[in-house]
């Protein structure tokens, strides 16, 4: 049974073209295609968190620490993607994120997904707590 | 914390070299890369469980529902991974598998999984029940 | 020395959103994605070529040969990439494509290239003659 | 017609097991993966030319001006590919390679290619002569 995922339960959004190389020999978008468009996902939402945008070279940042699809239609070339994300819940160190996958200008959904991940100290790689201002970033992508 | 995942655990193995363009801009192997290791354990069982090998091309065959991936370490270009697989528990119509990736020869855990694959007949894309072959066949590997 | 690559002598387009993970452990897209680019070019001429975009099942269609891709410049995510295609050389069963990639909307030259591109009978796997209707196709786009 | 490739032309061999995802919607290896197979040989080479093998951090080191791949077969998962690689001209700032990608264990040659590779300076970018040092490492592998 298909959850009813709606559009617009999410906060951010980015377009991913299909590549045809993204198919597999299925002629289908391989399973961890998706993962890479969760991931663009992602990327869009912490380089807006960024004061720069250089997400990659703060003192502290994200890492993923696991991630969850459920894969629900197939998807061939040539199609775009909208993936969708918000944020879920906000733990100490770490937040949800939710994504949803639709067919470009529809309400078809490909897949559905959750990333949970922890705010890090680059240089030591230990969990740091999440900022206030990092917070109430993420509150708004609720 | 990370979960005791013990090796013995797993019931079929697969070595995959780490290719160095699996690193991304972290300099450490891209979080959908994993969910490519995790197919190849996967497709080396599809392939024991066809008669012919031949799992792509049967009436009936398995579909990726969903995949859950857990990140334990990062992992640096030269390595190899190796992928554990066993079977989880069996329904009518699908089943899980749960995946140990570790370094290789050591009991370092790198990450671990479950999938979930539904049978389907290729035909119609419809779920069809595992058959009493199939199940005696995926409880070796539990 | 870079040759003098121009936009101009292009005659089909394609914007090609970078990817973060198409960066390897350097900070830059991996060589082998600008290749991946250079496909995504030629896919879409193909498809302009087929009656009905149905390039992949016609009776009749291409099979990469060769490539060729110098790579004049380093390129970081978030970036864009313009792939500019046009056929150079049509011999009786082949034909040159000429690439240019550019970063967006600039006249920054990231790499030239050349595919060669056979045409095959799918069915039996042999190179076969380019029909006029081909031929004149093509020649649109020299 | 076919180069007559042979094996023992070749001074360095890396096995590389295919993936079933470097397969496309052909079913065959896709030809931006065979481009990854060269990197896999290149990378090999580079690592065995550093002190340390940390060609990545060294003061100077590779980057790759050109690349040129023959495609001579399709190739199907499951297979394993063998990557040769030797040297072919040395000049003063740059030097070739020339691979050969056989079925593993067989004459059976599936691509040959050709890399230029420009040797720089990491800091500034810049091209630099090839040191003596590496220039005796580099004609032990013509």
């Amino acid at each position: 049974m298909k959850p009813a995922v709606d559009r617009r339960e999410f906060r951010d959004w980015v377009s991913v073209p299909v590549r045809w190389s993204d198919m597999d020999a299925y002629h289908h978008v391989n399973n961890a295609k998706y993962v890479t468009y969760l991931e663009i996902g992602r990327i869009q939402v912490f380089r807006s968190l960024a004061p720069d945008g250089d997400w990659l070279h703060a003192a502290e940042g994200p890492v993923l620490a696991s991630v969850t699809c459920n894969f629900r239609r197939p998807v061939q070339h040539p199609a775009t993607i909208e993936v969708g994300t918000r944020v879920g819940k906000i733990s100490r160190r770490s937040f949800h994120f939710e994504h949803g996958l639709f067919l470009d200008g529809t309400d078809t959904l490909v897949a559905d997904a959750r990333s949970i991940v922890v705010w890090i100290n680059r240089a030591t790689g230990e969990p740091v707590e999440i900022s206030p201002a990092l917070r109430e970033a993420l509150e708004r992508l609720m």
